[in-house]
């Protein structure tokens, strides 16, 4: 698909999906895109879990049953190195590198005609987070920052509303219009 | 062109550019991939200055004057409104809305035929960060994460090396093979 096109079409779909499965070499593409994605001074940070059925979903979503994660035939959960992480020294890139790692996942999955989401806040629970890990069999370590349910969306899902370009984009100085 | 072509085609440009000029019409569909972004609750916090020829890059430049800066035809800044990213209470998702915003300009460029780099470091230091705050004209309650070069590069870039896939992606549980 191309690319603009994938921009257009990305949303973030919050509601259920179809139970029909995704192949594994698809998932595999979605994940090379994410591990391809930059990352400061090349830590290569980023770590992913491929959950290709129900029943790898299934202990995680148990944790914080959300809607996608319920329905999802697939997932992919996206956790840092700490350890690779800390070569950049006094700075920190682990929310940067995983951000652009789930942003071309995002993107993946819909260049592929699947929907996913960039699914955080369950994880922002100590609680949540610590199980999770878990059971995702995750060593000390490693910080869990998402899990993207993906699969063909159940409905057509909600877009929520954008501000206009010409409130967020300026032209050579803040403010400044064409 | 292709969404996965791009993906495998970018790179972080750290060399020099060309000095053809980019089109505004390109500046601004790299600057709308940008907006259309995913945010943290939908806050749209990421801000961007289009910096469209040398006179309009030239007073960010001379604060951190790196290869893609001194040589680059074009640039987009990118920055967040704290106000904004207030929005979600008390999760901030300034870096990860700027950075999911910086990863689609970066794939956009490269879309257009174009190269670009995310680049970061220069703002990492506050005396710089305030003055390129300063000549962008940006108020109070703006923080500056980036400033992207954009255009053709003076010859091929250095790719860094990367990890192989298996060492980076698990299946079911964390570090389990396929």
């Amino acid at each position: 698909m191309d690319f603009f096109e994938v921009i257009e079409k990305r949303y973030s779909h919050k509601e259920k999906f179809l139970p029909d499965s995704v192949p594994l070499e698809n998932l595999e593409l979605i994940a090379k895109t994410g591990i391809t994605a930059p990352s400061g001074g090349n830590s290569q940070c980023v770590r992913l879990i491929i959950l290709p059925d129900r029943a790898a979903i299934q202990p995680v979503c148990d944790i914080a049953p959300t809607a996608g994660l319920t329905t999802a035939p697939a997932a992919i959960a996206v956790l840092t190195s700490a350890e690779a992480a800390a070569q950049t020294g006094e700075f920190n890139f682990e929310r940067e590198d995983y951000s652009a790692a789930v942003e071309n996942m995002l993107l993946a999955a819909v260049a592929l005609g699947y929907e996913s989401l960039w699914l955080d806040f369950p994880w922002f629970n100590a609680d949540n987070r610590k199980a999770a890990l878990a059971v995702l069999g995750a060593p000390e370590g490693y910080h869990l920052h998402a899990v993207l349910p993906i699969g063909f969306p159940d409905g057509s899902g909600t877009r929520r509303g954008k501000l206009p370009f010409s409130e967020r984009v300026s032209y050579g100085k803040f403010g400044c219009k064409k």
